[in-house]
């Protein structure tokens, strides 16, 4: 059995683990070696970014070696769990051993803060892009990156992204299309894509040091090392 | 205070409520007379189509007339959930007072079994669009179709282009632009969109036929009136 565990914990942004949890989800009625689950400190329901509360399936301590393992991302919650040894340890244990370690849009922090992006390129959501050299990694702009056995993906929605391509790489192209029919992924934004060329990046550093300073205001060593620059 | 509520009930398809979820929960922060909350018929946890849990953030009773309403669907459970008389006297006594009743995918089926789709053009997943004529609703192959006070989109990830219409519609397009780059929706699918001239609609009958004989055994003239056709 190859377990792929999506990692929960207070706060996070709920669609940055539901639209990879979907995809891979649908994986095992093609390939039922694989078994996803959610795992956490326990399953009692956590806080999200919205008013649904969520339970992981699983604690760490009953899927201790998944074949994969990621991470979701969030604001002021997943700054401050920059500073949560005990979350970094359980994520930095699972990493060990596993053949593909991901994260989604600010995931891509707590891995590197767990030491996992030293000397790899990445990615993470565009307001913190700025933040990942100072893990040792590799800043890149693309909606996902493998590198190695690190599969990081862009902002909140690139994890759906990322999902298919990884069903790709694990199943290949024909189940990819299939899970994509299933849930429909034929994207047509409203108003069309995001025009980069028109976002003001580097003015949205104060808001992001803003989610620092309020989560990691009892780490102040990290906090110095990671905000305003 | 205008309330958005999201209806949850057990197996849903959790990206069908969490993509519109995570958009409209942005709406707030922007123009702050909306609430979103998620309404169900208790806290408790319950399944989803996932290993992820999830539980509301309030009971029907605490937002019986929320300005908005939407219905997640999914499989099995969403084909029971249309002979659940309760939850579809909730969402019936929700829709009266509302000014937009909406769906996610199959959760149109509940707003038809409630009786209020009747006369009214509506989507819903591509499996299952034969199905809407059932309700005296005239299926559209759209991504989204807005008809009076009634939105509802196609398939899972439909919800999330659903949502930023919404946005638009009651913030303009300047929020909504920005909301969709917060979750930084420009999608690139691996392998581009569905090709919908490949896919055999007609082929995926059967296994709607079983969902529905699955999840309405126990109503015998309702399963009669929408199976085999």
């Amino acid at each position: 059995m190859k377990d792929i565990a999506f990692v929960l914990y207070p706060g996070l942004t709920i669609l940055d683990m539901v639209g990879p949890l979907q995809v891979l989800s649908a994986l095992p009625a093609f390939v039922p070696e694989y078994r996803v689950v959610v795992v956490g400190a326990d399953k009692q329901p956590v806080a999200t970014d919205t008013p649904l509360s969520v339970a992981a399936s699983h604690t760490f301590d009953e899927v201790p070696t998944p074949y994969a393992v990621f991470v979701p991302g969030g604001g002021v919650p997943t700054m401050r769990a920059l500073g949560d040894e005990k979350l970094l340890g359980h994520v930095r244990s699972m990493a060990e051993q596993a053949e593909i370690v991901g994260s989604v849009c600010t995931g891509s922090l707590i891995l590197g803060a767990a030491g996992l992006l030293e000397g790899h390129r990445a990615t993470t959501h565009w307001m913190c892009r700025h933040l990942l050299p100072k893990f040792g990694a590799a800043p890149v702009a693309q909606r996902w990156v493998r590198d190695g056995k690190m599969l990081t993906a862009a902002g909140v929605a690139a994890g759906i992204d990322m999902a298919l391509y990884l069903v790709q790489e694990l199943a290949g192209e024909d189940v990819a299309r299939q899970v994509q029919l299933v849930i429909e992924y034929d994207p047509q934004p409203p108003l069309g894509g995001i025009e980069w060329d028109e976002v003001d990046i580097v003015g949205r550093k104060p808001m992001v040091d803003e989610w620092l300073a309020a989560g990691l205001a009892d780490h102040p060593k990290l906090l110095g090392e990671l905000i305003g620059s």
